[in-house]
């Protein structure tokens, strides 16, 4: 080695610290694994290291969207063509082929037909036999043909979503209309491109309801800033809200927008989750409607619906009224990360592809996913009128999606002691239910809320079974935390 | 709608543009499936549609490293115990669990046991079981222990390195060391980020050594420019060059690094590829056993090594040397994606803790992985070999990975021939190598080289039966190449 570099090594090593690392990262924030999760974690491993000193003898993660932790079980057809296609010698051997329902068997034989093996990378877009499955599906869902190179598989939709505002994201100042409250993976995603967050209210106490008048206000407002408004975000069915759009509204947005040249992110992962009587309309099909050439990239996941399939961490982006230019581009993005899993591609294709009526597995995919939606329709209902019944709480109506989104009045008194532990009043809120219950939600500074106003994010996801205990649970908890702070 | 709106609605709708993306995503290169590939991907369609114009009857997709595309079989205990953790019905039925060995279904039953689903959600580092198996793994291949709290496991090793490179660039000039030539995942990702690339070479003529000098040289260099190296990246065994590090290499190199303050990213997704006598030392055992303090992050991968499972997108990060708040932040920017997918994850963990002897599936797995690697280093071996005997080609031993990357030599005739095609000369090399062969490799541009010279990636993945064909077809076509630009 030569003279400096034995100089070099003299030289005192400085510990890396934070200081070292980009400040968009420490900046970042993302509150549904946050805090009060780290927390949670830690009384979850005390309970199975066998600590009896805590006053509950369980979890309930109700701070997430996943179905299976909370006890959901698989749609089976689903798993069998999973199981089949990561290894084919179940179909092979007649013994255990036999177990199986001869559509789950031609399934994966199709779906192998189309790939060298599970384990290959695919097309960076994803293998086209799935993407033509989610093609089909959008074209019997809204009507208007799709072209399979405009589909983009992903690891769930946040890749996809994560992806297309890096995208956009190009100067200081650029912004993206994004609902309050939102689904925090907007904010920090923001945070971390250094774009702007250029919110606009819901209107809970109708519902949480959007309307074009306050995007116009919030876009004029960001325009005086000097900020750019590029995109906007639309959560519909909303999280964490659960409002559903009505066709209307979504027609009025796509001409706003179309007017202000901004692309329209339309999350809409929870299209099957719908427990009122407004149906799930796409912004796709209201464009294609209205023949609109606004750019919508839509989102959907095979976590969320009533399957839940959050492990796989499949979803999909659909690029709409994009030129080719861009979707190359995006394709080249997509292919520095090489593909997206193919279990999860395949979940997606499979959740896109139901079996059809008249099929084997048809009876029990419909028994299976038809009991899941009618449960989550009693859950949604039965936790949003146990939470009106709550003193100084109030919940709007959960029309979809996967969550209570409830707004909590607290005393004086509770502000000046959140405040003391240096805390917002609705995370002392969260924290104390935590540690009295063992009930994980989120405060909803979390997903942004008006100034002054307090929520917290709960799901409907615990079990029919649990679902009672929760409540009461969370009822005698609120009853205390309100009595112990009353002015 | 109010009036405002109408009036926006008047407003003549622009197109979007390549003007409105990211500077930086538009600059982004990734070579490796590039402009090539994509070329490549049209021919495989016109086949596909029965069109018989072409000069060669199918592709071969030596441009990356993606076994089961080229026909590799999986390992049998890996699938079995995939396939009974995604549906575990086949263990409950006694007649489709007999048709497995007894160690699958224990090991399904252990993973079961540590998750509510396949179908969950996992924490965002990880399943705990999964950490502990790689813990294990490392500390059986170095002899030191692992917390799996430092361990991140991820989409494929690509999502760690670039999770490190996001955290670390932070100001303008913040550079990170790179190999040249490199795995293109380095160049996009600082392109994406505006971080530097501070290249450093490897030294062709000795078989791709990489000297301590040669980073003084380069990091003083950065340094004089008003760049700030943060970190290195080291690949080994290196990838696409195939060398190999020495023990008293990677020594001097942690020993340097730690008086340069930098952080190692230490590349080792392939450390089970190896075919020459010089052994496979991890980073981490060398830190260990010197007692450095240099901060580490070391990658691994499911994707190579002997089993090539790359579609289930399974890697990890192992954090090495980091302050416990740095770690939470990497937890908290891996929190914002939720998690990696739950394949990948158990596919990475059976890596790590495959049969072992006098377990019923240890001489299965035994056979396939041994053939595996032993006819991997019969075909390095033979590409090298014939790669040599080529007119103005030279190919340095593959000791390790998946590759070879010979530098060519070319006329004056073929580099003007090129210009005139608006191509660089190895560019033009690949691209009539495609239509001629329909084999697929990548220039050596797409992973950056020595000024003036001219390589080609390609890798040793073609079946054994297929290679002697591959090899044949690139020697017909380099014949035929040069002698059609003989000055």
């Amino acid at each position: 080695m030569s003279q400096s570099v034995t100089k070099t090594e003299a030289l005192p090593r400085r510990q890396i610290t934070l200081d070292d690392l980009s400040d968009s990262v420490r900046a970042a924030q993302y509150a549904v694994r946050g805090e009060l999760v780290i927390k949670a974690e830690n009384y979850k491993n005390r309970l199975l290291a066998g600590d009896k000193s805590l006053p509950f003898d369980k979890l309930s993660f109700c701070n997430i969207g996943n179905p299976h932790e909370l006890g959901q079980k698989p749609v089976t057809f689903f798993r069998q063509v999973i199981a089949l296609a990561h290894y084919p010698d179940l179909m092979t051997n007649p013994i255990t082929a036999a177990a199986f329902p001869p559509d789950a068997i031609a399934r994966a034989q199709k779906y192998l037909g189309s790939m060298s093996s599970t384990g290959a990378y695919s097309h960076s877009k994803g293998i086209k036999v799935f993407r033509d499955e989610v093609a089909q599906f959008i074209k019997r869902r809204d009507g208007y043909e799709v072209d399979a190179e405009n589909l983009f598989l992903t690891n769930g939709a946040s890749s996809a979503v994560s992806l297309v505002l890096q995208m956009l994201i190009k100067n200081k100042g650029d912004a993206v209309l994004t609902p309050i409250p939102q689904y925090p993976l907007y904010s920090a995603t923001l945070q971390l491109l250094q774009g702007e967050l250029t919110g606009y209210y819901l209107d809970e106490s109708n519902g949480w309801t959007l309307t074009v008048n306050e995007l116009e206000t919030r876009y004029n407002e960001a325009v005086a800033k000097g900020h750019n408004p590029k995109a906007i975000t639309i959560i519909n069915p909303g999280n964490p809200t659960g409002q559903c759009l009505k066709y209307d509204t979504i027609k009025d947005i796509v001409k706003w927008s179309e007017g202000k040249n901004l692309v329209i992110l339309a999350d809409e992962v929870y299209q099957e989750n719908i427990y009122s009587t407004t149906p799930f309309v796409s912004f796709f099909k209201v464009a294609n409607d209205i023949k609109s050439t606004v750019p919508i990239v839509s989102f959907h996941s095979a976590s969320k619906g009533v399957v839940g399939e959050c492990g796989a961490r499949g979803g999909y982006g659909h690029w709409h009224n994009f030129p080719k230019e861009i979707l190359d581009e995006a394709y080249k993005m997509s292919s520095i990360s090489l593909c997206s899993n193919i279990t999860g591609q395949m979940m997606m294709g499979l959740i896109c592809n139901p079996p059809q009526e008249g099929e084997p597995s048809f009876a029990q995919y419909k028994a299976e996913t038809q009991g899941q939606l009618e449960s989550l329709q009693r859950r949604a209902k039965k936790l949003g009128e146990a939470l009106n019944k709550l003193e100084g709480v109030s919940c709007q109506p959960i029309e979809g999606a996967m969550y209570a989104f409830p707004t909590v009045t607290l005393s004086a008194k509770a502000h000046e002691a959140a405040k003391a532990m240096g805390k917002t009043p609705d995370t002392m809120y969260a924290l104390s239910l935590l540690d009295e219950t063992g009930i994980v939600c989120v405060p909803g500074a979390g997903f942004k809320q008006v100034p002054g106003t307090l929520h917290y994010r709960t799901t409907i996801l615990p079990s029919e079974e649990a679902m009672d205990g929760v409540i009461e649970k969370m009822n005698v908890f609120h009853q205390q935390f309100m009595d112990k702070y009353r002015d």
